[in-house]
């Protein structure tokens, strides 16, 4: 039987848009693939597209809008008459439950052949995690069907239907096995659309699955995934085959595209829909060689690129002070939506040293973005002689530090309100975590591309991001000296990070145990760390919730990101430091 | 049998204090209550917490870390060592789920009693819908049990086991009723321990579920809820005693209090625990007797005094623009912690009308509230001067007016940080809404009192709030010309609201339809109400959404506030005045 997998960039909330383009899709599917010099022209009698790929994911709280969940029917519908009917079409969508008893919906797949619904599997494990609310929309299936068109019977495991092996946490069983339902229920191919979001090395995770499943069953599994990114989530496609002894025979990259695949000689092709798209599409490469900053550095790509398109931008700005948070920020968005689309903003003090403003300099050269500078000695000196009788006989402190972060937030906002370009953000989650960062001042922005990455991470991709361009023949993006210095917010004279924090390879290695691995001071402790270290840590980051609920969405790269998969009471005790003593 | 319901304010994550206070409250509640001339002393032997009253409601993410879910054991240990062991107590807490399968954890309550568990119910429905989120935390119960001490049999539902006959929207059914499987097992009396927050009305669907819960099974129903705030949300505690004829014999306010009640005779007594207390607790009235205004009134009231009190701030400060939203923020927070403890801002520019300052001083006057006034002349005239080149040839536009919002919010933010003031934004769920507010300027603050209040409802609480005083013989607190003039930001000259906006009464009109509601388009059309104007609200409202993510919270007074309880995509299509095209 020949299947191809359409590894698909919906809009959320597009309907026509999104039905449109699968329709277009599955025509093009339709004339076959012939790329590559081993492969006839192979044309599919299935078409697959991702989870929900008629809606886009995650919908969120539009599923309690009536016209939402409607306008995706119609869409459906549209579907039905105008696919192509010899072609059997699997679309995700919402459908309401008709059952009379739970949740109003269930997340929903349907083959459509002919112009009808020929085959039906709602998804039974609903995530209720992290980033995920499943549980909050849909009711799970209460049953696993086998679809069985004349060449084969086809199992579909939605998603999370996939993944009973590896719950989110250890602690944590689904009751069900979906796949095992299917597996005794006796299937030929399993195929698993999806919309999974990236997380470095989470490809490996779904190939180990994968290559369970296989063996297992004796069986190939298709895997297909969704592209593009919403908001803080990256799907990073690299949608694969793996043959009935486990092995992954194809995988596609990180752009829209087909996996076709012959699943009695396990023969495939991959066409990347975007050729003529520059990279990250280009260099994908097979998923054994690409290294987690690779990983990261694809990702961050496609989320900033695509927030943009979604949200109508084509222009961004940012505000570059020398160092490598916002150097990386600069490099990273220039490759997504090409230099000219960017303006970098220096906003001078006279806390700033020489050195950080020809850093600046010697960035936007390199990368050929256009570099504005704006001293804040006026609007600065302007709201000291403002605030100076109120304030009088209180000391400088954080006040006039946040007061200057502050001024450079408010002329990054006026930039991107006359000049309609997308402000984004650049700070990391080391900053995030521990609060050093100011609330309405460096947090400004609507996205954080590196907002999910410790600054050890930012340190990591910027050298990767050198050594890619040395291997490529390119000039390096990222001067030396940013990669070298010290790093220093310039908020007062002589400032380096570390006068606040502890040193930053021992400030990531905690917050990864307590944030990422949700370990607790003792246990943190016990693998080795000091113990008033390990509590100042702990504490200053429970402290930061305030300014993270107001913070921007950051890209999510790491099993747990600030933001919507993080959330935390404010107004509460800090129980990481004093529950062990009560 | 004597019951004492003991609403209690826990803090979050401060298993230590809420134990200690459950062990004092317990003592306390064991001398009985002798209050009101008809009454006896009445000694309880089973005494009711509220809903995971142990660790304070809601944890929200705090559950993924073991610390605190050991933390809240250690105290329940705490509990069973330090309580009277002749009493029999009930206590809210979260326990493992020791069933091998699903979740992690239990939303649990159990009987102490001679320092043992004696009685365990684990909670079944699991609300997981707007503020809430509990299936992503806990496995429901399989089973509805009954507590069988000498006197009679008790079914405990803990909060939204009690509302299967009140489910969040129509279409959707729990597929289980556990007040009716313990009806089934034959009790003589219900129990309900809630952590129910606050919306306008909400009291009316609680007492009408117990009055058919009570004739159905022709026992009392004792409804113990929590009291005071945690973020957004408020608990109004309000616990009542209804006899088997479905008639309210006791409701106590708003604040920390006993209800003993004679389940024999239902006789009844009210303690309230800190009668030394001001307002709002003092002037809690029979639930019939209270209107909306007044109980949105208490309800900010004790959003806004438990929020500072739990995030340790005892002084605030917001901007004063001599509009009625600041104006009511400022009367609301004076009540809350006391005028002393309030600074009040105006930050006039050339666009500021004179009334505008004369009413700022007049609210501040009549307030007893300090007034300290920063013209926004000057850091504006050095922005302008700064941005003259880089905008040269460009008009004026909303970037000028932004650009005064954001000096403003930074002169706020500044005295905020150097007076250690909590910041109280003052913006309503109009503007929210429509997108009429400067992120990162009048936007900057903690918290937003007034941010689940229509227009039309600010100027209705504001009009009670006069009425009020002069029931009381007080003078009204807000000046008569705050409420008569028209609406403007003063952000250029002879700006009004309405000229970007819909008139407030059509606004707010749809938007309720629209937010808490969730009717479409259609139909709200269908309403009555002009298409173009719909699809004006309906396209601003979905628009403004990456503002609203980077909001302070709001304290929710309706069903359905902006915040936690309504999460959408910002990057998406427009569905909302597309889709029916489609």
């Amino acid at each position: 039987m020949i299947i191809t997998l359409v590894q698909m960039n919906s809009v959320i909330g597009d309907f026509r848009g999104n039905a449109k383009r699968m329709v277009e899709l599955a025509k093009k599917a339709r004339e076959g693939t012939t790329r590559g010099a081993d492969a006839g022209c192979r044309v599919p009698t299935l078409v697959v597209f991702p989870e929900l790929s008629l809606c886009g994911y995650p919908p969120m709280d539009l599923l309690d809008q009536n016209a939402f969940v409607a306008g995706n029917l119609a869409a459906l519908r549209y579907l039905q008459k105008e696919l192509p009917p010899e072609l059997s079409v699997a679309v995700g969508y919402v459908d309401r439950n008709r059952t009379g008893s739970g949740r109003a919906l269930v997340n929903a797949m349907s083959v459509i052949a002919g112009g009808k619904l020929v085959f039906t599997q709602d998804k039974t494990l609903l995530p209720t995690y992290d980033v995920f609310d499943e549980a909050r929309y849909f009711e799970p299936a209460r049953t696993r069907k086998v679809f069985t068109p004349p060449e084969a019977r086809i199992g579909f495991a939605i998603c999370e239907d996939f993944w009973w092996e590896a719950p989110p946490e250890p602690s944590f069983k689904y009751p069900v096995d979906p796949v095992k339902d299917l597996l005794d229920a006796g299937i030929d191919i399993l195929i698993v659309p999806s919309a999974s979001p990236f997380v470095a090395g989470k490809l490996q995770t779904r190939l180990s699955l994968a290559r369970s499943t296989a063996l297992e069953g004796q069986i190939p599994v298709l895997y297909c995934n969704a592209v593009g990114a919403n908001d803080s989530l990256v799907f990073d496609g690299r949608s694969f085959a793996v043959n009935c002894h486990g092995e992954a025979v194809a995988t596609c990259g990180w752009g829209e595209s087909f996996l076709t695949i012959d699943t009695e000689t396990m023969e495939s092709d991959i066409l990347d829909l975007a050729e003529s798209e520059p990279a990250p599409d280009a260099r994908a490469r097979a998923p054994g060689c690409i290294s987690k900053e690779e990983e990261i550095h694809q990702a961050l790509i496609v989320g900033i690129r695509d927030y943009m398109r979604k949200s109508g931008f084509s222009k961004a700005c940012l505000g570059l002070s020398g160092g490598i948070d916002s150097a990386i920020v600069a490099v990273l968005a220039a490759e997504a939506i090409g230099p000219e689309n960017i303006s970098c903003i220096a906003m001078p003090s006279r806390f700033s040293s020489d050195g950080s403003l020809d850093d600046a300099v010697d960035l936007c050269r390199r990368n050929h973005i256009m570099l504005e500078r704006l001293s804040i000695e006026g609007p600065f000196t302007s709201y000291l002689n403002l605030l100076e009788k109120p304030f009088a006989g209180k000391a400088y402190d954080s006040t006039e530090e946040n007061l200057q972060a502050r001024i450079r937030g408010t002329l990054l906002m006026a930039w991107s309100n006359k000049f309609n370009a997308l402000l984004l953000t650049t700070g990391n989650k080391s900053e995030l975590a521990a609060g050093y960062c100011t609330l309405y001042g460096d947090m400004c922005g609507a996205l954080a591309p590196i907002g999910d990455l410790f600054k050890t991470e930012v340190y990591a991709l910027a050298k990767h991001l050198n050594k890619l361009a040395e291997a490529e023949g390119r000039m390096a993006p990222i001067p030396q000296p940013i990669i070298d210095k010290a790093p220093s917010a310039e908020l007062r004279f002589n400032q380096t990070d570390q006068d606040t924090l502890p040193p930053y390879d021992l400030l990531d290695a905690v917050l990864r145990e307590y944030i990422e691995e949700n370990r607790c001071l003792e246990e943190i402790v016990a693998l080795g760390y000091d113990r008033i270290v390990v509590e100042k840590i702990l504490s200053m980051t429970a402290r930061a919730e305030y300014k993270r609920r107001q913070a921007a969405p950051a890209i999510k790269v790491s099993k747990r990101a600030f933001g919507i998969g993080r959330r935390l009471p404010l107004a509460r005790a800090i129980h990481e430091i004093t529950a062990d003593k009560s």
